[in-house]
């Protein structure tokens, strides 16, 4: 059947190229919004709407469809400036409701494996931003990957001699954890960050 | 960030309607689609493709692009009628290369509870398709599943005065398992089946 409708096949192929989405839920997928029709056009239009007016803000990287975006246009305190390597770490740091400052989406890590250079990479403007005044701290919180712990070592190195003061997310153990479970590395960093009670 | 980026929001929305796809994947699917553009439109595309050009056949129901599709159209001997529920079902017969006759998709399985009911399925188009002569056995491929077992006993008490050979698929120990871990009501079924060596 389906070498007759190539169509099926192309929608078949288009979700498959989506992460995590295998051969078999590719195909309950496209039968799924087969029954719902009317889920189809919603879908598609949506997708296109997001294509035509979600950009990166010409401030900060962050994903959004007014620029600057309102995080940079609003009250935020922009002495501080917090680095993450994508769109969705902000939402993770703003869904925490902790920082009140400014950010910088880096739009990935270092990774000369994978071709990623630091001129890749948001770096240039984030040392433009911190060069025209005004930033005192810059946080810095990519992943505790190996790429991110590089950009950060990185953007330490180049952040210091414009004289501001850089901070990196602290390790320790995640709320809700079970200290028997954690890996040492995680347990050996917490000790070192131990704070009086 | 994402209460300033509506149409983010909405795709996400439209994503979560998907089945097997929670908050979180929505939200990864989305932010992997902004990542790689093209990918975007080509999956807008695809639906809004499938969307205008997929039907379902006037004759057997099943989804296609061409009406009569071209299992009804082609060399198939329509002296035996296999019944599924779903496009998808039949996709898996014909994966198996082990049936050359027509097909029916009856687009659902009996289920006052979710209300359906016989009208609503395609049983009155298929019922119409043996009494215009020529269908020898009706292979009735319902799910073996409570609604699949209600609507193929129906279906036989609908067929057999019409002088059609009524049949249905095996019950039985999927190949490459282990009886050990096998059901005991497939067991007792594959006993009453069995077959001389």
């Amino acid at each position: 059947m389906l070498q007759h409708a190539p169509t099926l096949t192309r929608l078949v192929g288009e979700l498959k190229k989506l992460p995590g989405i295998g051969e078999r839920t590719a195909f309950r997928l496209a039968f799924h919004l087969l029954k719902t029709r009317h889920t189809m056009t919603s879908l598609a239009e949506a997708l296109l709407a997001v294509q035509e007016r979600v950009r990166a803000c010409s401030v900060c990287f962050a994903l959004t469809e007014q620029d600057p975006c309102p995080l940079c246009s609003g009250q935020r305190d922009t002495r501080t400036i917090c680095v993450v390597e994508t769109s969705q770490d902000l939402l993770a740091l703003e869904r925490s409701n902790a920082f009140q400052g400014a950010y910088h989406v880096l739009q990935g890590a270092i990774s000369p494996l994978h071709g990623v250079n630091p001129e890749s990479l948001r770096i240039a403007e984030l040392l433009e931003r911190v060069k025209a005044g005004g930033v005192e701290e810059v946080v810095i919180a990519t992943n505790f990957t190996v790429e991110g712990e590089t950009t950060a070592l990185y953007l330490a190195r180049q952040l210091k001699p414009l004289g501001v003061k850089v901070t990196r997310l602290a390790h320790g153990i995640p709320l809700g954890s079970d200290i028997e479970f954690v890996d040492p590395a995680t347990v050996q960093w917490a000790l070192k960050g131990r704070s009086e009670l």
